[in-house]
Formats: C-alpha cells, structure tokens, sequence
C-alpha cells in the first residue's frame, strides 16, 4: 500500500469491528491508509506524537473512535491542525451518549467533526475523509458522486 | 469580496448572532464566504438547488446552522457532496439536544460533520472549514497555526 | 388494488419489518395503499418528487418512518400540503430518541404529526391516517368505532 | 362565529399564551374554532364529555396543549374517534421533555397525533388541522399553499 | 378470598409478569387484593368506573402499572381520592424513561405516587400498599418490621 | 398548634420557599405538622433519629424534600415504616432529573413514594398525605372531594 | 490476609460480578481489602456503623457500589471523613443513568469521588485506591507507574 | 504561600467564578494550593507538563473543572499516578450534563475521581483532596471533623 493518507485510529483493539466500516470505505475509493490502537489515556504520549508527526508523514485526515469519555478526538486535534472526524462508540452502559457528548461538544478553538455514534459512523468518517480529499482530487468528486449513484439505485430496486 | 468558498447557510435569521461566530474565524483567516439564510423545510427547493449548484459555484464547503429538528445539513448533504459541517443551534425547548441528535445521527452514507451546539460550535466549523481548506493550501496551515499559537499565548497569559 | 390513499415510505428496507404494523391496518380498514423505500438523503429527488406528485396522484395521507436523524418525514412535509405523519424508529444505538427528537421537533411552519417510537407507532400511523380519512367518509368513523370496541371487549375478556 | 370544528383545549389557563399560536394560524385561514381551559386530571368529566361530544357538535380536530404529565391529548384521544393533535407545553423543571413523551408515546391502538414543545409546536398544530379540514376543501389545499409561499417569500427576503 | 383491600391494575395483560410482584407481596401480608387489566386509553370508561366505585367497593389502595405513555395512574387519580400508586413500566423503546415521567409529573392538585421503574417498582408498591394501611392496622405495623429485619438477615447472612 | 400528624422535612433552608406548598394544603386541611430542616448528608444521625422516633412521636406520614442526589427521602425509609413521600427538588444544573432518580429509583423492598419535581410535588406530597390520613378519617375524605370541586369549578369558571 | 486498607461494599450479592474487578486490581497491587454486602436501604444500621468503625479498623479508603437510586455512597460518606469512592452500577431500566446521577451530584460539603459506570468504573475505583495509598507509599507510585508501562505495552502490541 | 499540595486548574478563566470555591476550601483548612487556567485542548503541552511535573513539584492531588467535552482531567490523569478530581463545569447549552459524562466516564484503567456539576463539585472536590491528605495527617481528620460538626450546627440552628 502506498504513503497512508488518512489515519484511522481507536481507542482499543475492541473497538475494530465497528471502525473496519471506515477502512472498508477507503478501500472502495483505493485511499491508501493505516488503521491503529491508541489510546488517549493509555498510550497518551503515543497519540499525541502520532497527531504531532501525522501532517508530516503525509496523513490528511485523522479518523478517532473511541467509547465512554472518548477524549481521543479532542486529544489528537488539539496536536495538529489536520482536520480530526470523531467517530463516538457505543461501549459503555449508556450506549454511546457519553462518547457522543465528549467528541461532539469540544470549546470554540478546536474542532473535532463527530459523526453518528457507531458502525454508520465509522462509515461514515470514511466517506467524510474522502470528501475532504475530493477538495483537491476531483476523481474524487466523480467517485463520490457514483457512490450515491449506486446507493440511490441499490434503494429504488428494492422491492417489499 | 472574492468568489466566497465557503457558505454559511442558517435556517432563520434569528440564527444570525450564533452563526456569525463562524463568519468572524472566516474573516479573520481572509477566506472568502457567503451568508445566507434558507431552510430546509420552508425553502426546501432554493437549498436544494444551493447545494446542487455550490460546486460549480466554486464553493468548498458548507456550514448548516439549524435548530429544533435541525434536517438543513442532512438536507444539503443528500443534495451535493461537498463537505457539509452542521451546526446544531439551542432554540427549541430542549435547549439543543434536538438539533444535536437530528444533525449528528445521519445514517450510513451520507455524513454530516457536527460540531459543538451553539456559538461554540459555529466558530469551530469556521475553524473546520480553514482546516479542510489547508489541506490545499499551505499557507492556510501556517495561519492555523499560528491562530493555535495565539490561543495558547492568550491562555498562559491569564491571571487569575 | 385500487388506487392508493396512503403512502407508507420508510428509509431503509430493513424499516419494514416495523412499518408493515401500519400496512396491516390499512388492510384491515380496507384502505387501499403504497409501500415504498424512499430515503431523504439517499434518494432525495425520488423522495422529493413522491411528496410533489402525491396529491395529484390521489394520495390523501402519508407515512413515514425512519431512524437515526429521521428527516424523511420533514423532507416529504417541504414538498407538500398533505398530511405527514412520522413514525420515529429505535434503528441507532440511542433506540429512537434520536428519531423521536428528528421527527417531532418540526420548527414552526411545517409540522409533521409524530407516533410513538417503533412498531406500536406505525400501527398508530395507519389507525391516525384512517382517522384523517374518516373526516369525509362516514363509514371509516363507524369502523373506527367497531375497532375500539373490539379492541375493549378483548381487554375485558382478559384473564390474569 | 360559526360553528367551530376545531377544538383547543388546553390544561390550565396559564398555558394560554402559548396554545394561542394555534388559534391565530385558525383565524388566518378563516376556521371557526373554541377555546377552553379542561384538565385531564381536574375536570376528567368535562374533558371526557367534551371528547364523546365533539363529533356531533361539528368538531373535526381536536388540539389539546398540556405540560408536566400531559395525559389530555390521550384522555380525549380515549374517549373519541376524531383526530387529536398533542401539543406538549414546557411547563415543568425538565422543559417539556415529560410532556413530550406523555403526549407521543401512545401504545398501540389509541394515536395522538404530536407536535414540537411550546409555541411552534402550537402553531403547528393550527396547520396540520388545516391540512386534515383541506382534504375535503380544497380552498384550503389552495390557502395552505399560498402559506407556504408566503413563508419562503419571507425568507427569501431576508437581508443579513 | 375476603373483600380486596388493594386493587392492582395493569394496561395490558403482558404486563402481568412484572405487576404481579405487587401481588407477591400482598399475598406475602395476607392483605385480600383483585388483579385486573384496564387500559386508560381502550377501556377508558371501565377504567374511571372502576377508581369512582372503588372506595364503595372497599378498596384502599389502587396500584396501577403501565407502560409508554403511562396515563392509567393519572386517570384513576382523576376519579377517585384513594390513594394511587403509579409503577412505570419499561415496555417501550425508551425503556421507562417515558412511563416514568408520564406517572411521576403530575400536575399540581392530583398526587400519583411513584414508584421505581419495573418489577422493583411493582414490589414496592405492594409494600408501600401495606405501609398505607397500617396506619389503621398496627398488626401491619408489626409485619412491616419483620419483613425490613427479615431483608437485613438475609443481606447479613451474604458470604462473598 | 395539636401533635403533629406529618413531617414535612428538608434537606436544606434554600429549600422552604418550594416545600412551603406542602404546609400550606395541610393547614387548608386543618392537619397539624411540622417542618424541619434535615440533611441526609450533614444531619445523619438527627435524620435516622428523626425517623426512627416518628411513629412513636405520633406522625403517621413523613414527606422528603430534596435536591441534588437527593437520598433524604430513601435514609429516612430505611428507618421506619412510615409512608414517606419523596419531592425531587430542581435544585442543581440538571434540573431536577438527578433528584428525581435519586428520590424514584429505589430498590425493591424500601419505597420512597414520589412526587413531581418542584413546587408542584410538594403541593402533591400535602394532597397525598391527606388521602394517606383519609383511609382512617372520612372527614377527610369529605374534605378531599371539596377540595376536588373547588379545582373544578375554578377551571370551568375560566375565561380565555 | 492482613488488616484491610480498603473496604469495598455492595448494595447486594448480585452486584459481585461487576464489584470483583475492584478486588481484582487491589489483590494484583498486594492491598488487603474485605468485601462486603451492605445495603443503604435494607441494613442502614450495618452500613453507618460500617463507616462510623472503618477508620479506627485501619481502612484507608471504601468503595461503594450500587445501582438503583444509589446512596450507598452518600450514606457512608455522611458517616466518616475517610474518601468514599462510588462506583454507579447498570441494575436498573436506566442502565446505571440512575445510579450515576444518585452518586456524583452530591450537595456541598460531603462529596463522594465517582467513577464510570459498571465493570469500568469498578476497577478504576480498586485503582484510584491505590492512588489514594500512594500519598503515603512510595512503592505504590512506582508499581502505578509499571501497571501503566504495561497497559502501554500491551496496547502498543496490538496488532488489527 | 508554602509549596503547593493541591494544584487547581481549570480550562478558561471564566471557570474562575466556579472553580474558586475549590480554593475557598483549602484556604479554610490551611493547605497551600495554586490556581492555573490551563486547556487540554488549547495548552496541551502545557496541561501534560503540569501532570509530568506535578509530583517531583510536591503535588499531591490535582483538581480539574473543565466545561463542555471536558477532557482536562482524564488528559492530566494520562499523564501522571496522581489524584486527578474531575470538576464538570456547566458551561454550554446542556448544562453539564456534557462535561459530567466526559469526566466521569473514563474507561477502565485511567481513573477521574469525579465531584457534582458546577460549584457544589468544586467544594467538594476541595474536601475531597482534604480527605486525601488526611491519610496522612491526623491533624487534617480532626479538622475535617470539626468541619462537619460545624455544618451540622449550622442546619440544626435553622429556623423555617
């Protein structure tokens, strides 16, 4: 695989089957990228110098899912100016409203774009990475645009 | 002014004085923008056509601002695949809960970046939108860092 | 069948198992009626035009059920004067109060009429729509009536 | 005024302020309507009777506003066929998220047609009765379009 | 069976499971009690029937468990002075949040008192049924002590 | 003023202006009380005490009212089998959601009877401690159902 | 085992499974503990003089936890000035949202240290302990440090 | 001021109003504390670099009120063995209930010892690292003794 342009990384190994919706994405549109555990609280020297080195290392977007207080969006995007999308999971027992509310609702000055809690997000934060990409690769912009083609058809030839 | 790259739509005028934080971060960076009020519901075809033809307008990126059951992001999302960053505003009762779940909860496929309910949140998204924009531009980088900067030598500088 | 009256929409065809509730009350009024899969972020023209078309094509009532940040029934309410009614569904990890605030918070000007979240909602929809058709049909208030009371003598007949 | 045929009923008299929205949007449209104070709770008698009687009186929609525990709209909903619409009122501590789901979350059989918290919710409850009464006017249909317009006219207008 | 003391009402027999843990307890105190299913919403005039008759009938206390939008203890309360005893039950989606609030919030001027959400809930509600009556029967007083020492043995006696 | 029949106790003095409405439907119903400030947190020993001494003292109900994590009503029913009646203050940030599953939630064995959040509670909690007493005084019965027409007429008298 | 430095106490058996994970990390950080069922509601004597006892016992620090409207914390906290450490736990319809607002909102002047919900919150309670004993035992900071070297290690290791 | 024992930090100077009753505390009890405005997210090096250095400066417990998502305890918490007391600041539109569930709600591993929303958080968390000390220092147990002794003078001499 070619230089990663997005980051997707995650608070714990745990939480690989919901952020794989994102890689999937990536792959779909042959966006070179690399998937990693670490963790604000348990590794934070390791996600700080990972948003420090990112631009750098030619990442363009950094994809964060984590669950309970995910500080992880907020951790990395306050090392980097690369844009940060938060992807809040589900984990704990309040079924992702704590990691919903600490990724979406970071004080003015640092953004961290949070996206639906769960798998539709982590598809999500993929699809977002790559509209962002499309601002300077409009083969981009074309195959977002067959993307939702092919949604739309996929729905209209459903039968109940 | 220039050719505005970056739209700032709100679904009333009562919403002016919250999304005016993100014009003032689009300003303070010199990236050209426009304001304009349309709502999803009672303008449903001008935001439509808006998202449809912000592209080849030279638009890059779309802020949504929106209370109470705030579809405007979703709406111009479903419409264009420009990056579309929402803003859920504190108007109903609910004091934002609403436009945060029915702005952020998009389902798979078509995402809406959110940001923080309210002032906050606007001006992130104007932070966002520069963000998004560096990523062809590196001078806009620079300027996002220095903004950092400043933020941080603002803080330090506090007495309490 | 002859020409519908109601028009059940419903995001995802994984909604149906849950809107079929109001399917089957339509059929037990023997109220002639449409199923259909529309999105309004995946297939916003398609939904759009469903709501533009609805009135000349006969349909009185429509329904409209989906998850996560349920916009379809405020999309379809832009487009048309008929009757919406929205049935939020618990399809997120958040179990419908996402939907719930999406579909009822309508701002002023456009309302769509919410049911209950889930399946005890689309069975609402469906008796809520008979209840609309009712105002100019004399026999649907008499079986409304017959309904009630079946559904009382069934409670009354219960043995703990 | 003529014979009313649509209700407003409301709990208390303090709610009046803002369950008048609805009877203005009514005036607009030239509906002849009543207004009454009736509790769920303190009138139970008058509110049932009001609800067993409406239809023969000429009523076709029933709007009923209450706060805290809002029990009216499924009092009168129990009691009658006719359309109820519930407009839950902000009244209590926690904002009219009590009334919101003692108005909407209906079990199955026995629909209350639910509108936004407070005063837009009000306003809108005017409407969706209008768009219930246009089904069979189709004056209305046409004065409900010419609504529409005039909104987006007004929005369209708007100078930031 | 002697005359019942305490009536436990439910609004749908699928309730029973839960509800019947008031009956448990009663039986427990020997306290003569009736167990019926009576919805606010579908037997409406056998539900306020029953609360008017209930004093003539001998009944003291009136416990009532429902789900969703949990309406049954409010309108018993509205017919009768005997003391209500709401239990909400997690039925819906929202898993109780909205019976709770539903039950609990009544308006100034009519009491419903409110238990803990589900079986819990429904126990409790049998004892406190029984707390009421000792007020006039001090042998329940003494039943009541022995129950509490019986429930701190049992926790005493706990090996980890 | 005779033995008082019910204690009315608070967690805190900034309390009274809101419990006050407990004391003032025992005085319309001639029943002798007292009110007392009482913490669950600072006052634990005088708390458990009070409770402990009621019955013997001669007060038949206990009402709690508190803010915040409001365990004063559950200490005090861990140390009598008094009725108690809890009212959730909206005391903190959170409005009263905190007091109100603080107060509601008990587990199965202790019941904390509970009341609307705020003033409206504490005017319930007085109503229910009369028909509390009522079960052993028919006065109060009588008493009760005047009260109950009073409400009415003073509903049925307004005009809007 | 010598003389427990930390009590850890449960509102009932059936929290164990949940309430071992704080045994766990003490028994791997070589702190004698005992472990107890006591509940604020059902052995209040029990619980108070638990707390009363513990310092002149030699205990350091007590974990509570509970679930429900959960004042185990808040009542020993009111009966010592060693720290209480609540642990929320998820028993209840409400997923530990209950037991989460009955432990954290103390009022002023008697605070109880709250962590996660559940399994998560239990172990972190067994840690924070630690951290506690560690003010006063050097070697406790350094095995800190190793325990998080390894949580480090063991995340740095993963491979997706 | 003797060498600092507490460090109190918050994330804005506007946090000061609240935060100060942290400081008004210790001051009450003689322990040399500092005050800093440091941000997780707009002073990241210097927020980790306070917890790096804390302990070899003398502190011996760290207390962090932080609004929004508030990740200023669990950042500081990943960087050093610590006491970390987690204030939740009620700064934005929810009122809290943000910024308590991104303190609260860390994952296993990486406790935040976590206090009330807003000011009645503030003094206790002061307290709490008051009881923390204590640990070590008797003299402080005695004080803490005095302390609530006096609150409890304090209620008990209130007059309603």
């Amino acid at each position: 695989m070619n230089t990663p342009k997005v980051g997707i990384l995650m608070g714990s190994s745990s939480d690989e089957p919901l952020m794989r919706a994102a890689a999937d994405v990536l792959e779909k549109f042959d966006i070179p990228y690399e998937m990693k555990v670490l963790s604000a609280h348990r590794t934070p020297f390791e996600a700080c110098r990972y948003a420090e080195q990112a631009e750098e290392r030619g990442i363009e977007v950094i994809i964060a899912g984590a669950g309970f207080a995910a500080h992880l969006g907020g951790v990395l995007a306050a090392h980097t100016v690369l844009p940060i999308l938060g992807v809040p999971l589900p984990s704990s027992s309040l079924q992702g409203l704590d990691s919903l509310l600490s990724t979406v609702q970071m004080p003015g000055g640092i953004p961290v774009a949070t996206m639906t809690i769960g798998k539709a997000g982590a598809k999500n934060a993929g699809l977002f990475a790559i509209q962002i990409l499309s601002r300077k690769d409009p083969k981009l912009v074309k195959a977002l645009k067959k993307y939702r083609q092919d949604m739309r058809d996929a729905i209209l030839a459903t039968e109940l």
